[in-house]
């Protein structure tokens, strides 16, 4: 199964996609999608949506999972990350994904098994997991990190007959 | 010119279409597009998305204006508002529309007269702003501000020969 891991922001969504058969895991591809800030607001939108559905079109991934956006205490940024939120949720959804959400205390702990570990070490544990990979920058090697929470979420639910991703 | 006013919530978007030729205003129509609460948040964002493409596609606006959202001090309100302002700015500009912003103040300035008229008044000035109006509740009151008071832009705009809408 081929599963869709993204890192929304505005300036920079990251994405990367995992192939998961069985237990095993392997690399496909990442990225990050960007946005011109010289742009308007509504056309930085239409720019990650267009990436994200290029990604999509490209890669054919099966699942999706969003890291859910650390809120902020600075209002304007909150609202700007959830703007661009609302672009990674809604352009998987359209494409017929699932779209699940994680909190980045919850894909820490499945990627480097605790929750409140420093953003290094998810980096260095993604490389472990998927040797070789050549990651595209922070963004991207988050998103891939969102993957890896979904393809053991998708794993475990299979094994337990469960909810279908 | 026929211009969209939107007034973006997760639960209810409303919209408001008026037509505006010369200094002369009336009301084309409007609604409130909902989503499903019991639904997963991409489903509801999705239910957003065509629900603002259908009213795109019936009465074919040929410019935009979206409210800025109120910046709660709650943050997980501001984080959903910003979720489904992301759509109420992308459909319209995917749309090819240009899409502009007003804060409240501005809208209520621009509809009442003055920054911090209530409520009420702004939805009784819409009331006589185009006489005879069904307005289908608040948030399409709302919406129907943001519409007039982006057609007085326009509307000055064009006077000043500059800037194409």
């Amino acid at each position: 199964m081929r599963l869709l891991g993204l890192d929304p922001g505005l300036r920079n969504t990251g994405w990367g996609i995992v192939e998961s058969v069985g237990t095993r895991l392997s690399h496909v591809a990442n990225g990050v999608v960007k946005s011109d800030p010289k742009k308007s607001l509504a056309e930085r939108l239409v720019e990650l949506a267009e990436g994200l559905e290029e990604v999509i079109a490209e890669w054919q991934p099966q699942s999706c999972a969003v890291e859910e956006t650390f809120v902020n205490k600075n209002p304007t940024s909150t609202l700007k990350l959830g703007q661009a939120r609302g672009i990674a949720l809604l352009i998987p959804a359209r494409a017929g994904m699932p779209v699940a959400e994680y909190t980045p205390n919850h894909v820490k702990k499945s990627v480097v098994g605790v929750g409140h570990a420093a953003k290094e070490q998810v980096d260095a544990m993604v490389q472990v997991l998927l040797p070789g990979v050549k990651i595209n920058g922070p963004d991207a090697a988050d998103a891939l990190a969102v993957a890896i929470c979904h393809a053991h979420h998708v794993s475990t639910m299979k094994n337990l007959g469960g909810i279908k991703y």
